[in-house]
């Protein structure tokens, strides 16, 4: 990675922007009049905004942070040849490889590739075979190993070895951060000047909303974080309640997204109040309903990770509770924009989520 | 309807699109360089755009031929509060119905209702709760008929001399197809000066192939139509290959909005070279496939009748045998615009059609 990382501050989210903005979509602002009174009480008024990630280039915001972190990467680096590396069985795996593929190139997308940037991609050999071709379709080279953190970081090592490839990580790390805050600083800067009063961001190792805090940072935002609680997957919420940080997760929660625990630069972030007011959880069949709701009224694809603050808001009365109090006396509805991270999943996996039960 | 229907003319596209403009949404032009991929092959390489009228309100492109029917109403037969009325069991009832409720306020959405104008949606009783759900979210009020064509206009006939209210068909009128028109029109106009090379739209009734055609008209880009084939949906292509519209089809095909025979005003459009120059059909099988290849790669809500375009462009090799002979020598890959119709389809639908077999 870079070594001079930007520092976690508003001003990196901006300068992330400037830098990817060639190489990503800047993906439009949903609305649903009918959603958003779905999602209204007689004491909870709300108007949501969707900033639709799933339509990005890779099909998840993942996009943004891989980009800014090889483009912080020193340009003898990438020229070298020896190529970018990271483990990740999901969003991040396809992000990056489809990074390197766009940035081996010598200007813009789809010029002539003047120097090629290998992407291996570590992935566990229990992967769906949807999530396998999506990153050898974005050209990367895969190895597969075994699923635990151990057999993981030992498949990375000898690949490092290997190949002397740079390890991009998938969501701890300055670059990743405020390269992934882009998606809402879009989002508030599109809104603007009418604004937003909210921002719900998923949280599962933390990338996006550290960074979505950040873009918020400043403009009088108020930044909450969803995620699952299934088998323990509330790791941030339960790490806010005991006041530090819990670095072990295991769960299978729908979100598959959303399993890892929270990384250690997210949570300087996270666990400050200037910063987050607050995180809550869902439960499976919450994220489900949420889902539904999401991809009927909006007509967007929704993974079940990116279904999860649409489900907070919604369905957590202690979420929606704190809203009431957070905003007394508002005039108008509660303007929340929801980052839907993105939409990767198959029709196979829609059908066994929503299969009727005759 | 208005006394005098727009003449079935290019500029009456235009003029439709000015006078709707406020009310409806400009849907975004998407594009996967995957997606093209997958379409491509040695002898006929493709660069697929997708204007995906799915993401319009009401969930289709239905809302612009309705929003453009009622604002070419003498603004007394508006005010009479006499309403309108239509017999659809699909997306046409639901536009309708938030067409009249959009309208039926003094100045744009939401502003105070000064005349409300009600909307009398005709459905058959055996119509799906979601779709009945969907025309009562819009403040449709739904009289409930038989099945068949006479049931349905017995109904519509009963509730026509109780209200006064005013038919607006579905899809044969020249208010309707100049509206449906509007979609292809801001895709040729966003994708302009590189421009297309084709567009491929869904034929039912008609309405929107033949508005596609009169937006396209003069501009040089071909216009193709697809329908499904199953049980003689394909009414179109046999009528063209007769020489003579079939005035009527009974299809279960899953394509369900385009189970409809080719209305007359619209056959007159189709039925000519110089605005259609083909029509072609596609298996419920091939249909399938590109509602899965359309939603996982563009990652946006795609119902079967919409993906019938793309699976013509994809499957139907005497089409692509035919796109290979009009553009002999292409410079670059042949750039086919694709009008995706419609979303409306619940997750339990999805589910039915891709379950896996196991």
């Amino acid at each position: 990675m870079s070594t001079t990382p930007q520092p976690l501050i508003h001003e990196s989210v901006e300068a992330a922007h400037k830098l990817i903005a060639p190489y990503i979509r800047h993906t439009p602002v949903l609305s649903s009049t009918s959603l958003s009174g779905l999602a209204s009480s007689s004491d909870l008024v709300l108007t949501l905004y969707f900033k639709p990630e799933c339509l990005q280039k890779s099909g998840s915001f993942k996009i943004r942070g891989a980009t800014h972190a090889l483009l912080r990467l020193p340009q003898s680096a990438l020229a070298s040849g020896c190529g970018v590396t990271t483990h990740s069985s999901g969003n991040h795996a396809a992000a990056l490889a489809l990074a390197a593929r766009t940035l081996g190139r010598s200007t813009g997308n789809p010029g002539p590739i003047i120097y090629p940037i290998p992407a291996y991609i570590i992935m566990p050999n229990i992967s769906s075979p949807g999530k396998i071709a999506s990153v050898r379709g974005y050209g990367g080279q895969i190895t597969f190993s075994g699923s635990t953190h151990p057999e993981r970081a030992a498949v990375l090592a000898e690949v490092q070895q290997r190949t002397n490839a740079i390890f991009i990580p998938p969501y701890d790390h300055p670059d990743i951060i405020v390269g992934q805050g882009t998606a809402a600083l879009e989002l508030i800067q599109d809104l603007s000047p009418n604004g937003l009063d909210v921002i719900v961001a998923p949280v599962g190792g933390g990338g996006l909303l550290a960074g979505t805090a950040l873009a918020a940072y400043g403009s009088g935002i108020q930044v909450y974080g969803a995620e699952p609680s299934e088998g323990g997957a509330d790791d941030c919420a339960r790490g806010l309640k005991a006041g530090e940080r819990i670095p072990f997760v295991s769960t299978l929660t729908i979100a598959d997204g959303l399993r890892t625990p929270v990384g250690e630069h997210n949570w300087k972030i996270i666990s400050d109040q200037q910063y987050v007011k607050g995180v809550y959880a869902v439960s499976e069949e919450e994220i489900k309903k949420a889902m539904k709701l999401g991809m009927e009224r909006l007509k967007v694809v929704i993974e079940p990770s990116s279904a999860v603050p649409l489900a907070a808001l919604m369905f957590n009365a202690e979420f929606r509770q704190r809203l009431v109090q957070e905003f007394p006396n508002h005039a108008g509805p509660i303007r929340a924009g929801i980052v839907i991270s993105g939409g990767n999943i198959t029709l196979e996996k829609v059908a066994e989520l929503f299969a009727s039960e005759d």
